[in-house]
């Protein structure tokens, strides 16, 4: 499982460096170890709230298959969903999460809060996948706006 | 302010009552006392675990003003959002919020858990506009639901 979990958060990982002026989070959305859906966050670019990765390959996946349940696929994202992007998912019923960098301020699958605790969840969670890769991705990006601003 | 807040959530019943077989849950978002975009529920509409009617009035306005900062808006919506709406809501800038009933099992502004508290919010939240209006929309969906399962 680690080989295949690995595989699939690299491409959420090439998925996130995509991002041009948004925050980097990159996102893969897989059924039967094939990619169903992948997508960048695009807030600044497509100048919408609601537009965070996580979000984007949801919406996809349920036009492609015309159905808001995604009870067979699996998430792969950079990031730990923030409240919007966590209950979306728990909402699509999508059985397996897993997540690259932990987020303290706003992770909201038990950093900083845990919506899985709101719901009878059936959901398998787990964080720190390919964890210094993501977290490499966030710190250069922030690097850089710092860098900018002075 | 009690007539104009009964006013808009009046336009948001209205709306959530075209919610054909969706939950009925209207929003309306407005703008200098003008009605920028309004919306049901059409999460089985449109199949989209996302589209709720908070996300969609959000969504509209966001396109219309190619701005996803919705600081001068108002949001008037019959239910209390779940947490991905209210958390889209946050994110949205939305400065003031009126909502009808209160939801004691997935609302995100007080009622089962308050998505205020992670940030430093100037949102200003209140609930139970035309309450009774808004409870009875909902009860008589859940019990023709009900009636349809016997």
């Amino acid at each position: 499982m680690t080989e295949i979990n690995d595989y699939f958060m690299e491409q959420a990982v090439n998925i996130a460096k995509m991002s041009n002026n948004d925050i980097p989070v990159g996102a893969v959305l897989v059924k039967n170890n094939e990619i169903i859906a992948k997508a960048c966050n695009q807030k600044e670019k497509l100048q919408q709230a609601t537009k965070h990765a996580e979000i984007i390959v949801i919406e996809e996946a349920s036009k492609k298959f015309n159905n808001w349940r995604l009870e067979d696929c699996t998430l792969y994202v950079t990031l730990e969903p923030c409240p919007m992007c966590a209950w979306a998912i728990l909402q699509a019923r999508i059985k397996n999460i897993f997540f690259g960098s932990y987020d303290m301020l706003y992770g909201a699958f038990g950093s900083k809060i845990n919506l899985c605790t709101l719901i009878n969840s059936k959901t398998n969670i787990k964080g720190g996948i390919l964890e210094e890769k993501c977290n490499n991705i966030l710190d250069d990006y922030f690097k850089k706006m710092r860098k900018n601003d002075n």
